[in-house]
């Protein structure tokens, strides 16, 4: 039963969306010194989150993503810095222009309202989302996953005993649903007039069942299958250093290929130099041109396998690389809007034609000409402070800076004037 | 059974957004003279649909708008013009830069994908809708009401037919949903991959199937309980040419006002005022203090009626005028959020600090100082066609203007980059 908290988080955004910026600054301050002096108790909570997860048999991957250290504390206080650098992104007159009567139109950036941001065991996202949140006067509503609640309940808590002690600060514009019980996701959901988007930040899982059942405006993160393309005029040697750092440096991010697209008049020159640059890193799941180009010697035991349908629609998140071999830019376009998830896509080339044609044609929300679309990040752009990478055309799409969180609105100044025609 | 038709709309989509305005426009005059062409067909189709209209029984006020004539087929071939005037969305950089390791980073508009546009007896909305999509590089799927579907028919069957002659037209772009049954709309809702947003123009009952049953982006569009706020310092004659445009300019229209709320130190100034105005025209429907301000020589058999709590809470789109005395401006704003759709809100003031505190504080899409409600329009505001009036946040807001039908979408050129952090 989330309705009570609902009424309390509209209440109080009616409140924040009032607040100027020197307000709204001061309470993350607040905030942010409020984590720093619980620091201990903190960390005593993740700790309770991470020894139950532990005992559970989650993953080590996933319990390094749960867990909190001092530097990880300090991450996270740089984070609201961050944010409290960014300018305020409300009360910003978009256009303004007169009509022939003489009416004076503006349009203004207001915030969006109640973000709801669903979301699982990272405790970082439970602070990032408040303070972004807060920064553009929307009030929050934090669901994170059930295996970080006692370290969620501890953030939360210092955040709104920081709120609650400088003046201007409004504690109930951030709210944890802690039951920790699925249905609370669906209620969220299914809370039209309370919640103004939601933000579900996870596997497919979620964003499916988001799918199913969102009744409120969503913005859906995440999935990326991305591709790289390597036309038949790329550098080879900065392709292979492309690929790679697309694959490796980060494997389980949105932003890493899964599939390399190669001109079948480059796979002779790249197959070798790439099969020896992942060997023993990364398996590369081939189709027949791409698999033979590779020579014998070249094989690692277990690295070179082939390719199946399947491949081609996996977002691997992880060490291993599907390879295709296509007769033209045009089936490496049809490819990519055919299984792409319209996140991030590269050409690497030196045709001016060939660029544009990819640029042009290829349904993504970043596509690249020459770098790794690793760079598909609201930090690497220069947003200052990272929502998440959106997936969907619809109000957002690509890396999403404070600006998502806002909507206009527009100001008719007259003196007088009634509609004639 | 529409899945047919969204797989060709996708397709078409797809080439109509590789387009220039010239080819675009092209097109758009084919269609627009196909129509002049087919004039006799599509007057001859109308008559059957206003025939079958009449046997049911339909309202003269709906049969009105579901009539066709020469005139109005003149008027359907304007709004062609209007929109072939219109500037291209597509392919503006609405920014651009360059990032510390010399990515340079492009923010273009693309074409939001399939619209599907769901809408009640005008003709008109069928080429209208038809024309703003094709210029945006959008494909659409047309819903209209079953009593116009021959009409729909006739001007689907010229627009395709004008599309198909010249040489860059692309005939699928546009398709008429015309099984004529309910359980078509559901398909289109929830046609996710399909659709990339649903229009829904109509009344209440629209909207609240669309609510419950979307599974795909909606604009909401429509509902308007618009108020206008008379301050103590108001100038109050004007005050009475405003709230009589307003009301009775179109009633029926979504930007009228449907609640006058009254300063108390203003009420026995204006309501004798304005009774006599909308004596025989317009049925007051006034609290105690209001009544009691309106001298009884005044009060017009039956034109002065007590308000209840419903009719704060009604949209009468009809010669009937709530009527409330408020203590002060606060009381005001808070009536407006309390009841009010977030549509066109007014505060008639020549108070500066008034002015301010309600804009800031009213959440609507449109807030007005000192001019009427009936303002928001896209053609007022001067988008040279509009799309509807957008109710909701997200994507857009207030009046729609062919952007509302633009994505983004970020290019990124590099010389071979790799990310490090």
């Amino acid at each position: 039963m989330l309705e009570p908290i609902f009424h309390i988080l509209k209440q109080a955004q009616g409140v924040l969306a009032q607040q100027n910026r020197e307000q709204k600054d001061a309470a993350l301050k607040a905030a942010r010194a409020a984590i720093d002096a619980e620091r201990a108790a903190i960390l005593a909570a993740n700790a309770v989150d991470v020894d139950r997860a532990r005992s559970a048999g989650m993953k080590e991957s996933l319990i390094d993503r749960l867990s909190l250290s001092e530097t990880r504390v300090d991450g996270i206080m740089e984070g609201v810095d961050a944010i409290i650098r960014l300018e305020d992104p409300i009360g910003l007159v978009k256009a303004g222009w007169k009509t022939p009567n003489g009416l004076f139109i503006e349009r203004i950036t207001v915030p969006l309202g109640v973000v709801a941001v669903i979301y699982e065991s990272r405790p970082n996202v439970t602070v990032d989302a408040f303070a972004l949140a807060y920064k553009a006067g929307c009030a929050v509503l934090l669901r994170g996953s059930s295996a970080a609640l006692e370290s969620n309940r501890a953030l939360v808590s210092a955040i709104r005993a920081g709120l609650g002690r400088g003046a201007p600060g409004v504690p109930d514009a951030v709210a944890l649903a802690a039951s920790g019980k699925r249905d609370e996701i669906d209620e969220i959901l299914q809370a039209r007039g309370f919640i103004d988007v939601a933000l579900p930040r996870g596997g497919r899982e979620l964003i499916q069942r988001v799918a199913r059942n969102a009744r409120v405006p969503v913005i859906e993160t995440g999935e990326g299958n991305c591709h790289i393309f390597v036309d038949e005029s790329a550098d080879i040697e900065n392709a292979v250093d492309i690929i790679e750092n697309a694959k490796i440096q980060r494997p389980g991010a949105c932003n890493a290929v899964e599939t390399a697209l190669v001109h079948k008049n480059a796979v002779l020159a790249l197959m070798p130099l790439l099969a020896e640059r992942f060997a023993g890193k990364v398996e590369l799941r081939c189709d027949e041109r791409a698999k033979n180009a590779v020579p014998i010697a070249l094989r690692a035991p277990g690295g070179i396998k082939d390719a199946s349908e399947d491949d081609w629609d996996t977002e691997f998140l992880d060490y291993v690389l599907a390879v295709k071999t296509v007769d033209t830019l045009d089936e490496a376009i049809a490819h990519i809007n055919r299984y792409g998830t319209r996140h991030s896509e590269a050409i690497l080339t030196n045709e001016l034609k060939a660029a544009e044609r990819f640029c042009r044609r290829v349904d993504a929300a970043c596509v690249y000409v020459n770098a790794s679309t690793r760079f598909t990040d609201g930090g690497e752009f220069g947003f200052g402070a990272e929502l998440g990478i959106s997936t969907q055309k619809f109000h957002a799409r690509g890396p999403m800076g404070i600006d998502a969180l806002t909507a206009i609105k527009y100001r008719i100044t007259g003196d007088g004037q009634v509609r004639l025609g």
